[in-house]
C-alpha cells in the first residue's frame, strides 16, 4: 500500500461492543480509522433504513484516543449517513462491519445487520467486508481481528467487483484449519414461539428455536465454520433468480 | 382449483392500510383468506426479525365480516408467529403480501417490508407473492388487486421452485400495456440527509433523495414499470455471488 488507507467500522451490535473496538483496534496498526456505528443493539434488522423520523449523532470515545460517530439508527443508517454526510469529502477506502458476535451464516445472512452495513457500503461504491464470529459467548476476537486485518488487505490490493462484499466468519476456536471460499448454506431456523402470560393476564409471543443445519459439505459457510475453517462467502444484492427467469418466459399470466 | 384455497395475507403498510383491504376482498371472491399484519406501518424494515422482545397480537376487523391479527412486529415477525403458532394446523395454499404503496423494484427490493413478508413466507416452506402498486399518491387499487387475483391463481397452478418468490410491481395507472418478466434494476438512490435544528437547538439529520434511474430496456423491473407494463420478477435469497466464488478461488488469503 503507498498511503495509508482510510477504513470506515461499523457493526450492529452497537458502538459500546467489544467486537468493534477489538477490530478498531487492529484495523488501527496499518490504517486511518473511522468508527461510525449504531449507539444501541441492532442485531437482526436486516436491512432497515430510517425515514420516517430524524437521525440524531452523538461523537463518542471509542477508545483511547479514538472518538467515533454513535447514530440513533440502524446499521444501514449508520453507513449512508456517516457516508453522505458526516464524512461527506473524505475519499473511503474500505467498509468493514464487525466483528459480530454470533454466526451470520446461511439464512442468516438475511437477517443480519452487520451484513446490511456491508451491503449498504457496496451500494455507495466502497469495498466492503462484513466479519462475524460464530460465538455469542465466546469473547477473544484477537484471531477474528487479525483475519479482518489480512482480508482487508487483500482487498484493498485486488478490490471487489461492483456490487459484490464479502461475508466472512470465524469459528469461535483457539486454532483454525484454514480458509475456504464457500458459498450460502440452506439451512434454516426451527422456529417456535413461547406464549408466555404478562403480570396483567395478557398473553405474548417470544421467538425460539434452533438452526436446522442440512448442509453437509464445506463448500457451504456453515459446515466450513463448524469444521473449523473461516469461511469467506462472496455475496451480492441482486436477488433475481435468474433460472427462474427464463424458465417464466414460457408461463402464461 | 379443485379445492378453495387458503391464501395468507400480509404486508407492510400495517393492516389499516387500504392496500390491504382492497387485496383481502379481491382474494376472498376465490379463497379462504386470513390476514395477519404489523399493526402499524413498517416502510423499510427490511427483512428485520423481533428477537429481543415480546409479540403481541390483536383480532381486529379488516373489513366487513373479515377479522385478521394485527401484530406488534415487523412483516417477516407476522408471518412467522401466524404460520408458526396463530395457524399452526391450517395448510396454506399461498402467501401475498401487499398491496404496498410505492415502487419495490431496483434496490428498493433490498429494502421492502413487504418483499420481506414474501421472503420469509418462501423461508416457510409457503409458495409467496409481493405485490407494490409504483406510487405513494395513487389509491386505484383495482387493477393491482386483479392481478394479484390473476396470478396468485397461476402460483397455485405451476407451483414456485424452493427458495423462489415473485416480485410484483403494478403501474399507477389507469390502462397497463401488458406483463413482464423482469430482472432486478441496477437503479439506485441518490441520497442526501437534510440537517435541520431541534427547538432545543440540536441538530438532527433526515434522509431525502431521488432514484437514480440508469435501467435502460424493460428487461429491467424500473423501466419495465415506466413504459406501462406489470413487472414480475422472480427472486430469491441465495446471496452467493457465483462468478465472484470461482474467481475467489485463485485468491490468496
Amino acid at each position: 500500500m503507498k498511503h495509508k488507507p482510510t477504513i470506515l467500522i461499523c457493526n450492529d451490535d452497537g458502538i459500546g461492543a467489544d467486537g468493534i473496538k477489538a477490530l478498531a483496534k487492529e484495523i488501527k496498526k496499518f490504517a486511518n480509522v473511522i468508527v461510525a456505528a449504531p449507539h444501541t443493539q441492532q442485531s437482526a434488522v436486516g436491512h432497515s433504513i430510517t425515514m420516517s423520523s430524524p437521525i440524531r449523532v452523538k461523537e463518542v470515545p471509542v477508545f483511547k484516543n479514538l472518538y467515533g460517530y454513535a447514530i440513533e439508527g440502524t446499521p444501514a443508517d449508520s453507513v449512508k449517513l456517516a457516508v453522505h454526510t458526516l464524512l461527506k469529502d473524505k475519499k473511503i477506502d474500505l467498509l468493514i462491519s464487525g466483528i459480530n458476535q454470533g454466526a451470520n451464516t446461511a439464512i442468516n445472512t438475511i437477517y443480519s445487520g452487520t451484513v446490511s452495513a456491508a451491503t449498504e457500503g457496496t451500494i455507495l461504491g466502497i469495498p466492503s467486508i462484513a466479519i462475524s464470529l460464530t460465538s455469542y459467548t465466546y469473547t477473544d476476537f484477537s484471531l477474528a481481528a487479525k483475519f479482518a486485518s489480512r482480508i482487508a488487505k487483500v482487498v484493498i490490493k485486488n478490490g471487489l467487483p461492483k456490487g459484490t462484499l464479502l461475508n466472512v466468519n470465524v469459528p469461535a476456536i483457539k486454532k483454525i484449519k484454514g480458509v475456504k471460499i464457500t458459498r450460502q448454506g440452506k439451512s434454516s431456523w426451527d422456529d417456535t414461539y413461547e406464549i408466555r402470560t404478562d403480570p396483567g393476564n395478557r398473553k405474548y409471543y417470544w421467538l425460539t428455536g434452533s438452526m436446522r443445519k442440512i448442509d453437509k459439505t464445506i463448500e457451504f459457510d456453515v459446515k466450513a465454520v463448524d469444521e473449523g475453517y473461516i469461511s469467506v462467502t462472496p455475496i451480492h444484492y441482486d436477488l433475481t433468480d435468474y433460472k427462474m427467469y427464463e424458465e417464466m418466459n414460457k408461463w402464461k399470466i
